[in-house]
Protein backbone atom coordinates (compact mmCIF):
# COMPACT_ATOMS: atom_id res chain seq x y z
CA UNK A 1 0.00 0.00 0.00
CA UNK A 2 1.40 3.29 -1.09
CA UNK A 3 1.81 5.73 1.77
CA UNK A 4 0.39 9.19 1.51
CA UNK A 5 3.06 11.08 2.56
CA UNK A 6 0.95 14.67 3.61
CA UNK A 7 -1.25 13.99 6.54
CA UNK A 8 -1.41 17.23 8.33
CA UNK A 9 -4.61 19.36 8.03
CA UNK A 10 -4.21 23.37 8.97
CA UNK A 11 -6.72 25.01 11.17
CA UNK A 12 -7.57 28.37 8.73
CA UNK A 13 -10.37 29.48 11.93
CA UNK A 14 -11.63 28.04 15.55
CA UNK A 15 -15.22 28.81 17.16
CA UNK A 16 -16.56 28.09 20.22
CA UNK A 17 -19.92 26.89 19.89
CA UNK A 18 -20.48 25.62 23.22
CA UNK A 19 -18.60 26.13 26.40
CA UNK A 20 -20.08 23.36 29.02
CA UNK A 21 -19.40 22.64 32.46
CA UNK A 22 -17.18 19.73 31.90
CA UNK A 23 -16.97 19.89 28.03
CA UNK A 24 -16.69 22.25 25.63
CA UNK A 25 -17.69 22.33 21.37
CA UNK A 26 -15.22 23.87 18.51
CA UNK A 27 -16.15 23.96 14.99
CA UNK A 28 -12.70 24.68 13.22
CA UNK A 29 -12.08 25.47 9.43
CA UNK A 30 -9.51 23.39 8.59
CA UNK A 31 -6.73 23.61 4.86
CA UNK A 32 -6.84 19.43 4.05
CA UNK A 33 -3.13 17.74 2.87
CA UNK A 34 -4.55 18.73 -0.86
CA UNK A 35 -5.62 22.21 0.11
CA UNK A 36 -8.90 22.17 0.13
CA UNK A 37 -10.96 23.88 2.71
CA UNK A 38 -12.90 21.67 5.12
CA UNK A 39 -14.68 21.86 8.44
CA UNK A 40 -13.78 19.54 11.77
CA UNK A 41 -15.99 19.80 15.07
CA UNK A 42 -14.62 18.49 18.10
CA UNK A 43 -14.75 18.62 21.98
CA UNK A 44 -12.43 19.90 24.00
CA UNK A 45 -12.16 17.91 27.35
CA UNK A 46 -9.91 18.43 30.85
CA UNK A 47 -8.35 15.22 30.34
CA UNK A 48 -9.69 11.90 32.57
CA UNK A 49 -7.83 9.51 35.01
CA UNK A 50 -8.88 5.97 35.69
CA UNK A 51 -7.18 3.66 38.80
CA UNK A 52 -7.12 -0.17 38.20
CA UNK A 53 -6.71 -0.74 41.93
CA UNK A 54 -5.46 -4.17 42.53
CA UNK A 55 -6.03 -5.92 46.09
CA UNK A 56 -4.84 -9.69 45.93
CA UNK A 57 -6.70 -11.56 43.07
CA UNK A 58 -9.15 -8.79 43.21
CA UNK A 59 -10.06 -5.66 41.74
CA UNK A 60 -12.40 -2.72 42.18
CA UNK A 61 -15.42 -1.67 40.04
CA UNK A 62 -17.38 0.88 40.39
CA UNK A 63 -21.32 0.67 38.77
CA UNK A 64 -22.90 4.19 38.02
CA UNK A 65 -25.65 5.54 35.37
CA UNK A 66 -24.24 6.81 32.52
CA UNK A 67 -26.56 9.55 31.43
CA UNK A 68 -25.79 9.38 27.72
CA UNK A 69 -26.65 5.43 27.32
CA UNK A 70 -29.28 5.41 29.96
CA UNK A 71 -27.60 2.41 31.43
CA UNK A 72 -25.80 1.38 34.89
CA UNK A 73 -22.21 0.58 33.85
CA UNK A 74 -19.30 -1.17 35.12
CA UNK A 75 -15.82 0.60 34.95
CA UNK A 76 -12.85 0.94 37.31
CA UNK A 77 -12.86 4.33 39.18
CA UNK A 78 -12.62 7.29 37.46
CA UNK A 79 -13.05 10.93 37.38
CA UNK A 80 -11.82 14.05 35.09
CA UNK A 81 -9.10 16.25 36.01
CA UNK A 82 -9.72 19.42 37.48
CA UNK A 83 -8.17 22.64 36.28
CA UNK A 84 -4.23 22.64 36.83
CA UNK A 85 -4.39 19.31 38.34
CA UNK A 86 -2.20 16.30 37.82
CA UNK A 87 -3.90 12.70 36.35
CA UNK A 88 -1.95 11.31 39.05
CA UNK A 89 -3.96 13.39 41.97
CA UNK A 90 -7.01 12.91 40.11
CA UNK A 91 -6.60 9.56 39.95
CA UNK A 92 -5.68 8.42 43.76
CA UNK A 93 -8.65 11.18 44.80
CA UNK A 94 -11.31 9.39 42.51
CA UNK A 95 -9.86 6.06 44.06
CA UNK A 96 -11.05 7.04 47.39
CA UNK A 97 -13.83 9.10 46.78
CA UNK A 98 -15.30 6.38 44.99
CA UNK A 99 -14.08 3.41 46.84
CA UNK A 100 -13.26 4.86 50.51
CA UNK A 101 -10.38 3.39 50.04
CA UNK A 102 -6.50 4.80 49.57
CA UNK A 103 -3.05 3.43 48.51
CA UNK A 104 0.39 3.07 49.02
CA UNK A 105 1.52 2.36 45.78
CA UNK A 106 0.61 4.07 42.45
CA UNK A 107 1.44 4.04 39.34
CA UNK A 108 1.54 5.37 35.76
CA UNK A 109 0.09 2.56 33.43
CA UNK A 110 -1.00 4.20 30.07
CA UNK A 111 -3.14 7.02 28.10
CA UNK A 112 -5.47 6.70 25.89
CA UNK A 113 -7.26 8.61 23.43
CA UNK A 114 -10.41 7.19 23.82
CA UNK A 115 -12.36 8.25 20.24
CA UNK A 116 -10.23 10.55 18.60
CA UNK A 117 -12.22 11.43 15.92
CA UNK A 118 -13.99 13.94 18.00
CA UNK A 119 -12.85 14.40 21.19
CA UNK A 120 -9.06 15.63 22.29
CA UNK A 121 -9.52 13.86 25.94
CA UNK A 122 -6.23 12.21 27.08
CA UNK A 123 -7.42 9.15 29.56
CA UNK A 124 -4.23 8.05 31.63
CA UNK A 125 -4.79 5.40 33.20
CA UNK A 126 -2.93 4.29 36.75
CA UNK A 127 -1.98 1.19 38.72
CA UNK A 128 -2.74 1.02 42.65
CA UNK A 129 -1.43 -1.62 45.29
CA UNK A 130 -1.55 -1.54 48.71
CA UNK A 131 -5.28 -0.46 49.03
CA UNK A 132 -6.11 1.12 52.73
CA UNK A 133 -9.43 1.90 54.39
CA UNK A 134 -10.79 5.57 54.49
CA UNK A 135 -13.69 7.46 53.56
CA UNK A 136 -16.02 7.48 50.77
CA UNK A 137 -16.91 10.93 49.44
CA UNK A 138 -18.86 11.12 46.04
CA UNK A 139 -19.44 14.34 44.25
CA UNK A 140 -23.27 15.96 45.13
CA UNK A 141 -24.20 14.82 41.39
CA UNK A 142 -22.63 11.32 41.77
CA UNK A 143 -24.27 7.98 42.99
CA UNK A 144 -22.00 5.51 42.89
CA UNK A 145 -22.02 1.03 43.97
CA UNK A 146 -18.32 0.10 44.60
CA UNK A 147 -17.14 -3.24 44.91
CA UNK A 148 -14.28 -5.50 44.34
CA UNK A 149 -14.45 -8.78 42.04
CA UNK A 150 -12.08 -11.12 41.49
CA UNK A 151 -9.21 -9.61 38.80
CA UNK A 152 -10.01 -12.71 36.34
CA UNK A 153 -13.77 -13.02 36.64
CA UNK A 154 -13.18 -9.49 35.19
CA UNK A 155 -11.44 -10.16 32.07
CA UNK A 156 -13.92 -12.63 31.43
CA UNK A 157 -16.85 -10.49 31.65
CA UNK A 158 -14.68 -8.28 29.16
CA UNK A 159 -13.97 -10.94 26.58
CA UNK A 160 -17.90 -11.69 26.89
CA UNK A 161 -18.44 -8.61 25.75
CA UNK A 162 -20.55 -8.13 28.79
CA UNK A 163 -18.13 -4.94 30.45
CA UNK A 164 -18.18 -2.52 27.65
CA UNK A 165 -16.35 0.65 29.26
CA UNK A 166 -13.30 1.29 26.74
CA UNK A 167 -11.04 2.45 29.57
CA UNK A 168 -11.50 -0.61 31.57
CA UNK A 169 -11.21 -2.97 28.82
CA UNK A 170 -8.17 -1.22 28.20
CA UNK A 171 -6.56 -1.16 31.68
CA UNK A 172 -7.51 -4.74 32.70
CA UNK A 173 -6.54 -6.79 29.22
CA UNK A 174 -3.14 -4.65 29.61
CA UNK A 175 -2.98 -6.22 32.90
CA UNK A 176 -3.56 -9.64 32.27
CA UNK A 177 -0.69 -9.45 29.29
CA UNK A 178 1.74 -7.88 31.03
CA UNK A 179 1.01 -10.35 34.17
CA UNK A 180 0.82 -13.57 31.83
CA UNK A 181 -3.16 -14.03 32.55
CA UNK A 182 -4.58 -15.75 29.95
CA UNK A 183 -8.35 -16.72 29.78
CA UNK A 184 -9.23 -19.59 31.59
CA UNK B 1 -18.10 -1.70 49.99
CA UNK B 2 -22.12 -0.90 51.00
CA UNK B 3 -23.90 -0.29 47.26
CA UNK B 4 -26.33 2.18 46.51
CA UNK B 5 -29.36 0.88 45.46
CA UNK B 6 -30.80 3.19 43.57
CA UNK B 7 -28.28 4.92 40.13
CA UNK B 8 -30.68 5.61 37.97
CA UNK B 9 -31.35 9.66 36.75
CA UNK B 10 -34.37 10.30 35.26
CA UNK B 11 -34.97 13.07 32.33
CA UNK B 12 -37.23 16.02 32.78
CA UNK B 13 -35.89 17.93 29.43
CA UNK B 14 -33.56 17.57 26.68
CA UNK B 15 -32.52 20.51 24.33
CA UNK B 16 -30.61 20.35 21.50
CA UNK B 17 -27.43 22.74 21.31
CA UNK B 18 -26.01 21.98 18.05
CA UNK B 19 -26.37 19.62 15.00
CA UNK B 20 -23.52 18.77 13.39
CA UNK B 21 -22.12 16.95 10.22
CA UNK B 22 -21.08 14.27 12.47
CA UNK B 23 -22.07 14.66 16.27
CA UNK B 24 -24.87 16.42 17.79
CA UNK B 25 -24.94 18.14 21.50
CA UNK B 26 -27.48 17.78 23.74
CA UNK B 27 -28.05 19.14 27.30
CA UNK B 28 -30.42 17.34 29.28
CA UNK B 29 -31.92 18.44 33.08
CA UNK B 30 -32.13 15.37 34.92
CA UNK B 31 -33.79 14.25 38.07
CA UNK B 32 -30.80 12.48 40.33
CA UNK B 33 -31.36 9.50 42.31
CA UNK B 34 -31.92 11.89 45.14
CA UNK B 35 -34.28 13.49 44.24
CA UNK B 36 -32.08 16.88 43.28
CA UNK B 37 -31.81 18.53 39.67
CA UNK B 38 -28.88 18.40 38.04
CA UNK B 39 -27.88 18.90 34.25
CA UNK B 40 -25.95 16.88 31.81
CA UNK B 41 -23.99 17.61 28.70
CA UNK B 42 -23.61 14.80 26.10
CA UNK B 43 -22.24 14.51 22.47
CA UNK B 44 -24.76 12.16 20.30
CA UNK B 45 -22.85 10.24 17.86
CA UNK B 46 -24.22 7.57 15.23
CA UNK B 47 -21.80 4.83 15.92
CA UNK B 48 -18.81 3.27 14.85
CA UNK B 49 -16.75 0.38 13.26
CA UNK B 50 -13.24 -0.72 13.57
CA UNK B 51 -11.80 -3.47 11.68
CA UNK B 52 -9.02 -6.03 12.83
CA UNK B 53 -8.02 -7.21 9.41
CA UNK B 54 -5.34 -10.04 10.18
CA UNK B 55 -3.34 -11.05 7.33
CA UNK B 56 -1.07 -14.23 8.26
CA UNK B 57 1.14 -12.73 11.04
CA UNK B 58 0.41 -8.92 10.34
CA UNK B 59 -2.76 -6.91 10.64
CA UNK B 60 -3.96 -3.78 8.68
CA UNK B 61 -3.17 -0.15 9.81
CA UNK B 62 -3.65 2.87 8.52
CA UNK B 63 -2.08 6.15 9.88
CA UNK B 64 -4.30 9.82 10.07
CA UNK B 65 -4.06 12.90 11.02
CA UNK B 66 -7.04 13.55 13.94
CA UNK B 67 -7.80 17.02 14.39
CA UNK B 68 -8.69 17.14 17.95
CA UNK B 69 -5.14 16.00 19.07
CA UNK B 70 -3.62 18.21 15.81
CA UNK B 71 -1.55 14.30 15.43
CA UNK B 72 -1.10 11.82 13.15
CA UNK B 73 -2.19 8.51 14.83
CA UNK B 74 -1.93 4.80 14.24
CA UNK B 75 -4.92 2.71 14.53
CA UNK B 76 -7.14 -0.33 12.83
CA UNK B 77 -9.55 1.10 9.92
CA UNK B 78 -12.37 2.83 10.89
CA UNK B 79 -15.20 4.76 10.26
CA UNK B 80 -18.83 6.02 11.31
CA UNK B 81 -22.11 3.97 10.73
CA UNK B 82 -24.46 6.14 7.92
CA UNK B 83 -27.95 6.52 9.05
CA UNK B 84 -29.63 3.00 8.92
CA UNK B 85 -26.74 0.86 8.29
CA UNK B 86 -25.39 -2.16 9.75
CA UNK B 87 -22.27 -1.94 11.94
CA UNK B 88 -20.85 -4.55 9.82
CA UNK B 89 -21.24 -3.10 6.33
CA UNK B 90 -19.67 -0.06 7.54
CA UNK B 91 -16.72 -1.74 8.76
CA UNK B 92 -16.32 -3.66 5.45
CA UNK B 93 -16.79 -0.48 3.77
CA UNK B 94 -14.26 1.00 5.76
CA UNK B 95 -11.67 -1.13 5.13
CA UNK B 96 -11.43 -1.48 1.40
CA UNK B 97 -11.93 2.32 1.39
CA UNK B 98 -8.79 2.53 3.69
CA UNK B 99 -6.95 -0.31 2.84
CA UNK B 100 -7.81 -1.22 -0.83
CA UNK B 101 -8.66 -4.99 0.84
CA UNK B 102 -12.21 -6.74 0.47
CA UNK B 103 -11.82 -9.57 3.45
CA UNK B 104 -13.64 -13.23 2.94
CA UNK B 105 -14.34 -13.64 6.45
CA UNK B 106 -15.63 -11.07 9.32
CA UNK B 107 -16.91 -11.85 12.42
CA UNK B 108 -18.19 -9.43 14.89
CA UNK B 109 -15.67 -8.88 18.08
CA UNK B 110 -16.66 -6.88 20.51
CA UNK B 111 -18.24 -3.42 21.23
CA UNK B 112 -17.16 -1.00 23.89
CA UNK B 113 -18.64 2.58 25.17
CA UNK B 114 -15.41 4.83 24.14
CA UNK B 115 -15.73 7.33 26.78
CA UNK B 116 -19.33 7.05 28.32
CA UNK B 117 -18.80 10.28 30.31
CA UNK B 118 -20.36 12.25 27.70
CA UNK B 119 -20.94 10.65 24.40
CA UNK B 120 -23.26 7.66 23.56
CA UNK B 121 -21.05 6.60 20.96
CA UNK B 122 -21.44 2.39 20.17
CA UNK B 123 -17.95 1.58 18.76
CA UNK B 124 -18.72 -2.05 17.49
CA UNK B 125 -15.36 -4.22 16.35
CA UNK B 126 -15.14 -6.77 13.76
CA UNK B 127 -12.32 -8.94 13.21
CA UNK B 128 -11.51 -9.95 9.42
CA UNK B 129 -9.55 -12.78 7.66
CA UNK B 130 -8.93 -13.67 4.32
CA UNK B 131 -8.19 -10.58 2.68
CA UNK B 132 -8.21 -9.49 -1.10
CA UNK B 133 -6.80 -6.72 -2.85
CA UNK B 134 -9.08 -4.49 -4.56
CA UNK B 135 -9.26 -0.48 -4.89
CA UNK B 136 -8.94 2.09 -2.19
CA UNK B 137 -11.60 4.74 -1.73
CA UNK B 138 -10.72 7.56 0.17
CA UNK B 139 -13.71 10.09 1.02
CA UNK B 140 -13.18 13.63 -0.08
CA UNK B 141 -11.75 15.13 3.45
CA UNK B 142 -9.85 11.75 4.18
CA UNK B 143 -6.22 11.51 3.92
CA UNK B 144 -4.96 8.33 5.15
CA UNK B 145 -1.77 6.01 5.07
CA UNK B 146 -2.78 2.58 5.19
CA UNK B 147 -0.20 -0.62 6.26
CA UNK B 148 0.16 -3.96 7.59
CA UNK B 149 2.85 -4.69 11.06
CA UNK B 150 3.41 -7.99 12.48
CA UNK B 151 0.50 -8.39 14.95
CA UNK B 152 3.28 -8.59 17.62
CA UNK B 153 5.24 -5.67 17.35
CA UNK B 154 2.05 -3.40 16.86
CA UNK B 155 1.12 -5.25 21.09
CA UNK B 156 4.41 -3.97 22.09
CA UNK B 157 3.89 -0.51 20.93
CA UNK B 158 0.14 -0.68 22.44
CA UNK B 159 2.13 -2.04 26.06
CA UNK B 160 4.95 0.42 25.27
CA UNK B 161 1.88 3.41 25.00
CA UNK B 162 3.29 4.06 21.83
CA UNK B 163 -0.14 3.22 19.93
CA UNK B 164 -2.66 5.56 21.85
CA UNK B 165 -6.52 4.66 19.90
CA UNK B 166 -8.35 3.13 22.89
CA UNK B 167 -10.30 1.06 19.84
CA UNK B 168 -7.09 -0.03 18.47
CA UNK B 169 -5.75 -1.50 21.77
CA UNK B 170 -8.97 -2.95 22.76
CA UNK B 171 -9.04 -5.22 19.70
CA UNK B 172 -5.47 -6.12 19.59
CA UNK B 173 -5.22 -6.81 23.16
CA UNK B 174 -8.57 -8.57 23.14
CA UNK B 175 -6.87 -10.89 20.00
CA UNK B 176 -4.09 -11.58 21.83
CA UNK B 177 -5.90 -13.07 25.25
CA UNK B 178 -7.94 -14.36 23.04
CA UNK B 179 -5.26 -16.34 21.20
CA UNK B 180 -2.65 -17.11 23.60
CA UNK B 181 -0.22 -14.39 22.55
CA UNK B 182 1.78 -12.75 25.32
CA UNK B 183 4.21 -10.35 24.54
CA UNK B 184 8.18 -11.39 24.65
Amino acid sequence: MEKTEKLEEKTLSTKELYHGRIINLRLDDVELPDGNKSKREFVEHPGGAAILAIDGDDMWLVRQFRYPYKEVIEEIPAGKLEKGEEAIVTAKRELQEETGYDCDEIQPFGMIYPTPGYTNEHLYIFLAKGLKKRAMHLDDDEFISAYKRPLKAVLADILAGKIKDGKTCYAVQKYCLTHGILPE
